[in-house]
């Protein structure tokens, strides 16, 4: 038995935003004070640091399950697969659905329970459930979906990962700029193939010092309602302390693997700033005494920003459908998947095509 | 290999609210109109159908994850483990943490990653991860927990199932004095003993036509801003909905197990509504052409009301340690655990002591 990704699609939201769509925002310190320089060198600046040139909002109308559904529908049709057969829908957020301009988070049903009732699947055995776990939430999604096939629950489950961050986003906050809407599913098989699939996972989660690094606050503009939060984050802390931990964890799972860092043809990490994650992958050749491969790393956060869970398999999707430039994989190539952020959560697992 | 429970705690809130204490209250229908009763007699009729006397809400400077902390110390305790040895922490609960008097829910970073972070726990291999399931998230979490036993991934895990309803209650509704605040938490752990622990599960979602009996709407007070949004329930297909699925699910999960119905002492069924719970045991009953034992179900609803996925661990809390008046489980004893909630979701286990 090997567990396979057996189908994949993604939902890129339609409404462009470039960067200079943030040149009339007033970017405050979180003390309330302005930024000193002007917001065309901090969009220089933001740029250099992030890769980020325009990001993907969702139009006014769509919620985060909306899309997510929209991604399942090409996931399971790409599996050609009956939806009535699965039996997991694992639907990784943070935020539940955010109705354009309103506050407050929407989880009553859950959205794996949404999705299943907008796929009009009827079968009550097909188990659907939220997670939130970060922006690792999709990547944990398929690791539990593993546990569930392994622990002989369950042969075929349907793993989401989506997010509207555009609406939890404080617009005085620089680091708005990052965030982004997106949606990738995949369906996650039992096969009969011996060798292939999943291959070796790792997961982590850091809280004694690092639970708060990412954290719902008020706006750092303070004449804005200050009992209303959003997305904030402790940008420096979090650079080191992924620098410090996740290629670690990617070795761990690397080795637990037993394939040799040489075989690695891609990997798929979480689009959260290009910085980084370039620090990251250096680092990570650096444990095995080796320098990073070029064209090693796919990234579509140029385009795309950080739309969270939705990342990881978004980049699996684009890059398997070969919309990602002078990038291409095929069958037998080894992968690495390895994501980061708010728990503070890191996970990988090694997967063979 | 067995799986069970080693560990178990429970927070009850110290306020008592009693159904006196809605008095004042103005009910409406959801066309916001007002009800044709005094809220005496509504009050009564409350009473007959739900057999809530009175609930707990937590004191306003407590939060969800502060209170599924203190049940979760117990567990430990009780337990008798070293938390640094939990590979997870799996929080159950819906909403997140909602302080008081405020309208969103915080959910960065997720409950579970709080719990951990207030259990100064330093292990970065404990995994915590929430997971959204309706009030039958906690026996969710149990099946999560055993599918990771199963499945090589874990020895030890904490699952918890908290909830604070006080704060997303819409106080011009009657179903507002159904709900109520709890948490509870258990240690699920691999053990040496080869027979008991947890002997089958089920878990059934229905959405087709269910997905939205519960919901998140607005007041039915017209007057209250409509954008504000509150737990809403169709009380009347809810119902009948749990009629024909929970007893249909329980006899799936006790036909799987083996053991015959004659030798399950005690029935642990989610607190939702007094009257639904005697008639979905009544009817489990039928279906092996049997009548309910007495004293098979032992209830907390009178005085604690629905605190969602609080309930079923709290019972068994309660229940173990001799804390429900003329209940008693001894070693050896079989329990059939059984929830049913927003999803619409319905779980059940099969459990040896």
């Amino acid at each position: 038995m090997s567990i396979k990704i057996t189908g994949s699609g993604s939902y890129i939201p339609t409404e462009v935003i470039a960067n200079i769509d943030f040149a009339q925002h007033e970017f405050k310190h979180e003390d309330g004070s302005s930024l000193p320089h002007s917001n065309e060198v901090i969009s220089r600046k933001f740029l250099d640091i992030t890769g980020i040139k325009e990001r993907r909002y969702v139009n006014n109308g769509l919620e985060t399950s909306d899309i997510a559904t929209i991604a399942a529908k090409i996931a399971i049709a790409d599996a050609d697969i009956d939806p009535e057969s699965l039996d997991y829908i694992i639907f990784a957020h943070n935020f539940g659905n955010v109705t354009h301009k309103k506050l407050q988070t929407d989880t009553l049903p859950s959205l794996a329970s949404r999705v299943k009732h907008d796929l009009k699947i009827k079968n009550p055995n097909c188990v659907a459930y939220d997670i939130l776990f970060g922006c690792p939430g999709w990547i944990e999604g398929v690791i539990q979906a593993q546990a569930f096939i392994k622990a002989g629950m369950a042969k075929k489950c349907l793993v989401i990962g989506a997010e509207t961050l555009s609406r939890v986003v404080d617009k005085f906050d620089r680091d708005s700029m990052i965030y982004s809407d997106g949606a990738g599913a995949t369906v996650i098989e039992q096969t009969d193939s011996s060798e292939d699939g999943i291959l070796a996972h790792k997961t982590a989660t850091f809280t004694y010092e690092e639970a708060y690094y990412l954290y719902f606050g008020p706006s750092y503009n303070k004449e804005v309602n200050q009992d209303e939060r959003y997305i904030k984050m402790e940008g420096r802390k979090i650079y080191e302390f992924a620098l410090t931990n996740v290629p670690a964890a990617m070795k761990q799972c690397l080795d637990i693997s037993g394939i040799p860092i040489e075989k690695i043809k891609k990997v798929l990490i979480h689009q959260a700033n290009e910085k980084m994650d370039e620090a990251i992958i250096k680092r990570f050749y650096q444990l095995y005494n080796s320098t990073v491969p070029s064209d090693i790393m796919p990234m579509t956060i140029h385009k795309l920003g950080n739309s969270s869970v939705a990342t990881v398999p978004t980049l699996y999707d684009l890059l398997i459908r070969g919309k990602i430039e002078n990038q291409s994989i095929k069958k037998g190539d080894y992968l690495l998947f390895a994501s980061v952020g708010s728990g503070m959560n890191i996970n990988a697992f090694v997967y063979q095509m």
